[in-house]
């Protein structure tokens, strides 16, 4: 099975975006409060998350939902 | 306890986006392949859909995914 489009690219933004600010994907983990191993499978593109774990990523990088969608780019 | 105010905002979007196409709620959720009660949970900001669902949403409405969190209206 294919990886979800939307999922592989939300994982790559979270990246991205995480990397920005500094953070290691473990420490970003627990900034989150989320398992180590689930925000790999975040990162990508494994895991599919819900709008309640997406807010949680946005607040914790501090950047508004949308940007976690940004087509734009 | 509160209902989460993503998925509130996501609701009225998805609800905004879905009148706007003349479709009725359960015409909507035939053309997604939801249950009409999770679409009605969805639009209710009750249900905590994930991204798959999101990408579903989305297509289901032609528009990009961004636009369901669109919070510059």
């Amino acid at each position: 099975m294919q990886t979800s489009t939307i999922r592989k690219r939300f994982g790559l933004r979270v990246r991205e975006l995480r990397q920005a600010s500094g953070l290691s994907q473990e420490a970003f983990a627990d900034k989150c409060g989320f398992a180590r191993s689930y925000m790999s499978r975040i990162e990508r593109g494994a895991a599919n998350p819900s709008l309640d774990a997406v807010e949680t990523l946005a607040i914790s990088l501090g950047v508004p939902v949308a940007a976690l969608f940004d087509e734009g780019r």
